[in-house]
């Protein structure tokens, strides 16, 4: 029987997910023993035992949240959802919720130019690139990349490093003529290779990766350089979780599920040259150039879900923008690898060290028998989804930046005990 | 000046849209007073200023929410809408938001399956036909369509009474033969034509119709009999406004924003046995056979959208089904179009009578410089987005399921005024 980790006064504090979000900005520092150093479980905070720190305190010890763990759709910041939540009957005073929303009245124009505008903030992006709302997530990329880049004939270079990158790669050989230059299939997809053995086609159109693999853990932690000049990048898992260089990159493409919203907006960031070269059969909703022309507004886009993604990258701001929050990420993942890798290989992660991604994070126990024991000790004390992709196994926690470090904590602390009292 | 509608204590209830909604049942029949037969606005009402009659009776009178006339996002059930906010935080005990929730969880999986059956009931939908949750718009089905239905080579035939009967008709040239068998383009889509007239192709792989034209305020009250057996309809801006006999029909398409749910979800009822026969140019997520075969769950689907479309189908329900709601939207369009027609001519609908909208209700001034009047002096009195599409003008009022019959005599009763002050 697992200790029962949430009955102890301090893990009611934990079980609140978010509650970094909910405090005021200059009160983050309290938790500082909150940090990898503090492995107990017996952890002081010392301002949410007093008064009210948040505009919504009763919600700070809500023992009824769950830690999700989900690899997307994903857990939300608590106070983003609060301030959804506040307005979804009446936005600001309109006299209507967004969903209700013409999308060209002034009210959801504002809505969608300050999501794009924020979200240029955050990725310092130029005004060489177009920013796209779209709709039908990454798998729906996977088509209109090469219906807007390629003709049929031409050769594309991808690197396949997990299911995403060669989701992505047999999807495109219905439009150009893709090749796998390298991948890590044979290897179960636990690597990343060494840019200078990449064999790219000099005459490739683009060299497509998938910046994160949400399923094997799987992180580029830098990017090759494409002989095309064109290097497109599906970063559905990683988006916003740290800076990242736009200008080195023709195409970035994201599902918001992950770290940036609800499912039903899928992002789309691209060079403003490349726009306008779509092949005959491209469907209009997948043709970049006609998105770009009307803003994302050719039809009618995913507004609430871009309502959504406006207030992630608000909040997002107001922690420091992405340099803050890869700090925080970092912790969070160094937290949990440390967990890993000093169990004796109780806990087992396949991921080769340099690689391993800070956003989803695939373990194994040594005993497999256990697993489903795990998963279901885990459940019962509140945190879910952790069950690996159906197609791997094991177990896996996505720890995207809406996972809050307390979150993290409190499995690395039932881990150690789940360890105790089966090793 | 415009009479100051808002001001009086009846306005204040007029003012407040779906109170239908937050009644309990056995309470609507209070609401006879506010039948066709009520021309004034001196309207009373026996229980709102009595006892609370809703869970949330704070709302009732709420002279904060305006009356939204927009075509599309439009207006939603405002029950609904609280009951979204009471639990957008924490979905029913499950300790997360909707927009949080693994797609392949078991909390999601019963909302979307439960929106699947709440929808075959309301329509009476077989189990010869698929139903899909999607993205994308009506847009992306215009492709999606033809790609599945036919060869490049395949004649269809379309009629086209608006708009987006003409858009569809565009697209699908990318993809098979497509023929206007009939226009309304040159009467300005005012018409439908006679079914015995059309000259529909022996070899014509299906009818194409727009079931409604959003733009135009035409809707098919019966529908044509196709050579190919196949009938294709996009019911984007009809959809469960009244009963509709699914069985004549190869395909149904509705974009959700209407009268279902918000944006960013396209629901597809296809027959089975038309399902697997994709164009090899086919984007995956636009292969109809690839989405039944995964119950939409292919990828991650737009779940906090179809969760709504579930909230209203409940409520479409509760309503009594689509006969009744039917029956108010009659009653809603014939107070409007009655205000038109007898306003000797100051208002003009330029519909023919017999095709009518039941949904949007475009009507000119015979001063058309009064336009912008009009629309101006409406907004001030809460009643918002009277504005005509852009590409005819005049005025446009959408009045979609969840529009109150009290919004609609409001609107009747500011044009008596405005005609008064103005004729």
């Amino acid at each position: 029987m697992a200790t029962k980790l949430t009955a102890s006064p301090n893990s009611l504090l934990l079980q609140n997910p978010n509650r970094q979000h909910l405090l005021k900005p200059n009160s983050t520092t309290t938790f500082s023993s909150f940090s990898t150093q503090n492995k107990s479980i017996s952890i002081r905070c010392a301002t949410t035992s007093t008064a009210p720190v948040s505009p919504i305190p009763a919600q700070i010890q809500d023992p009824d949240r769950v830690f999700n763990f989900a690899a997307g759709p994903a857990t939300l910041p608590a106070n983003v959802l609060k301030k959804a939540q506040a307005e979804l009957y009446d936005w600001r005073g309109s006299g209507m919720s967004v969903m209700e929303m013409s999308h060209r009245g002034k009210e959801f124009l504002s809505i969608i130019q300050k999501a794009e505008a924020d979200l240029r903030t955050l990725l310092n992006i130029s005004d060489d690139y177009s920013v796209l709302f779209l709709q039908g997530g990454a798998t729906t990329q996977f088509a209109a990349i090469p219906l807007n880049l390629c003709r049929p004939d031409d050769p594309v270079d991808f690197v396949v490093t997990g299911s995403w990158g060669d989701k992505a790669f047999k999807e495109a050989q219905k439009f150009c003529k893709p090749k796998a230059i390298w991948s890590g299939k044979s290897e179960k997809y636990t690597k990343i290779p060494s840019f200078d053995d990449l064999e790219q086609n000099p005459d490739t159109k683009y060299l497509h990766i998938c910046a994160n693999e949400t399923i094997h853990g799987v992180e580029f932690k830098d990017y090759p350089i494409p002989k095309s000049g064109l290097l497109v990048a599906d970063m559905s898992s990683n988006f916003c979780s740290k800076p990242v260089d736009v200008s080195k990159f023709a195409v970035i493409y994201a599902g918001a599920q992950k770290n940036v919203g609800p499912s039903g907006v899928t992002i789309v960031i691209i060079r403003k040259d490349l726009l306008g070269n779509a092949q005959e059969i491209t469907p209009v909703m997948l043709d970049y150039k006609t998105q770009a022309d009307n803003d994302s507004l050719y039809n009618t886009p995913p507004c609430y879900g871009i309502y959504m993604c406006g207030l992630v990258f608000e909040d997002l701001l107001a922690q420091g923008g992405l340099h803050e929050v890869e700090k925080k990420n970092k912790k969070k993942a160094e937290l949990l690898y440390n967990a890993i890798d000093e169990s004796n290989g109780f806990y087992r992660c396949p991921v080769e060290k340099s690689v391993r991604s800070l956003m989803n994070v695939p373990f194994t126990l040594e005993k497999s028998e256990l697993e489903a024991e795990f998963i279901k000790e885990a459940a019962k004390e509140k945190m879910v989804q952790l069950k690996g992709h159906r197609s791997v196994g094991g177990m896996r926690a996505s720890i995207y930046n809406a996972m809050p470090l307390a979150g993290v904590e409190k499995l690395v602390a039932f881990m150690k005990d789940f360890q105790a009292r089966h090793a």
